[in-house]
């Protein structure tokens, strides 16, 4: 009925973290915390984990975005969501790929795009910035190894022999009582011999995901300043692997999917939206 | 991209039972499993409950159904799916309101349909046959009075006084042992001096849900035959309110939203989809 009317959006994800993409070239959508949210919800709305707002490029930046969580608040920045908005730049003919930079409430981010074999999918790389990197914490919580690590948001990376076996979300909420303004865990196993490694995240207001790009920086980062992996570093998330580089910056690096092209009347999402729980 | 290439689908829910409607008005699109449950998935596809393929009508039926669950098993019957459905059918032009019917696997259903006040809405009711219920018994698991009832598809009902503090998944999973083919699982509680009861249910095979159409049917069969409701009963769903109607069959009744309209392709959504967890 709305295809051709109404507010286009795509459907993306990165290693599983999915995103609503709103393409809007000319700056003239009002997004809002209640119609990301309406959106965002994955039984009465479309669904995804967040909304990203794919604005006409600022200071020297080819484009812009805005990102709004699934609970309708704002991110500064998210590694994976970059990287989903990037492949909906280059689809829309905002930028022109390889290189382009993307202006974030976090500041400009450079990305790199690659057009995958199939139709639907690419590589994109994204600058994440510098980690800031806290001291060793030889046994820190439940004897695991541990380290600190700013990547614009706080990270607690512990090292331990199974994130398999690990209880994400009661680790993570357990730690969270340490730090004041709350931590995203990162439970982190090295494949031995290798540059390869395996990572659970529990994410600060969220819970475990299937996927984090900060996380990832974060836990390469640390893994590194251990002398455990060198400077190119393969980390397994539950949802997919991610692939990131270490040179003084941190890049993160892995495969977007476009799923989906969607047609919605903002009016009928909102009205649509989840009621008052009556029990 | 593909707004208008590709597969055509829509998003509906109904109480937050979520489905995406391929319609298919001239019998030509495979559907498959492995589309459906790529489809379904939250986070690599786009998201729903089930798919329901919509196509041209059989046996004297104006349009039929064909359902898939999320997991990309085929179901005969859903409530809400074809409440859903029958939005889908009017918004193409396949059939004609407010009166018609659908086939579906578990027979033909006599459907009613009424536009909404806004765009995107309607109210969609569907015969859902006679209820065979079983017999009363007044202390049954863990003291709740109870009573099964079947609907094409087999429920307990449980009576008693606070759904809300119910451990729905742990009850419901451990029912399941005392019945070999599995059970839906209806915990109810009556609002005294009223035809509304409250309801939560435990599906077969999922879990929790929103909202159970047949669990609705089920619940009130169940409550009028216990005399604590009359024939035009409100059963309030976590999320939302149906309406069920006695009379030998049972009339279910409620809103449709038509939230998205989605083009997709194909074979990027299944390369898209879910890889096997490493850990």
């Amino acid at each position: 009925m709305l295809v051709n009317g109404g507010m286009q959006l795509s459907k993306h994800h990165g290693a599983g973290n999915d995103f609503l993409v709103v393409t809007d070239p000319e700056g003239r959508v009002d997004v809002g915390a209640d119609l990301a949210r309406a959106l965002c919800d994955r039984r009465f709305g479309v669904g995804a984990d967040g909304v990203l707002h794919l604005l006409p490029g600022r200071d020297g930046a080819a484009v812009a975005m805005e990102l709004f969580n699934a609970d309708g608040s704002r991110a500064e920045m998210s590694g994976n969501g970059i990287r989903c908005l990037a492949q909906a730049a280059v689809d829309a003919g905002m930028v022109t790929p390889p290189s382009f930079t993307v202006a974030t409430d976090a500041g400009p981010r450079d990305v790199e795009y690659r057009a995958g074999a199939q139709d639907g999918t690419a590589r994109v790389s994204v600058d994440m910035g510098v980690p800031a990197l806290g001291p060793d914490q030889p046994q820190h919580f439940a004897d695991r190894r541990a380290r600190t690590v700013d990547m614009g948001n706080p990270h607690l990376v512990l090292l331990g022999p199974d994130p398999a076996a690990v209880d994400v979300v009661e680790v993570g909420q357990g730690i969270q009582t340490a730090f004041p303004a709350g931590v995203n865990v990162e439970f982190v196993a090295v494949t031995a011999g290798t540059d390869e490694i395996t990572l659970r995240v529990y994410e600060r207001g969220v819970g475990e995901t299937l996927a984090c790009g900060t996380g990832s920086c974060a836990a390469a980062a640390a893994a590194h300043a251990w002398g455990l992996v060198g400077t190119r570093v393969t980390v397994v998330n539950p949802g997919g692997p991610l692939e990131v580089t270490l040179d003084g910056h941190v890049r993160l690096e892995g495969p977007t999917w476009r799923v989906a092209d969607l047609s919605v009347d903002p009016a009928v999402v909102l009205a649509a939206a989840r009621p008052v729980v009556r029990r």
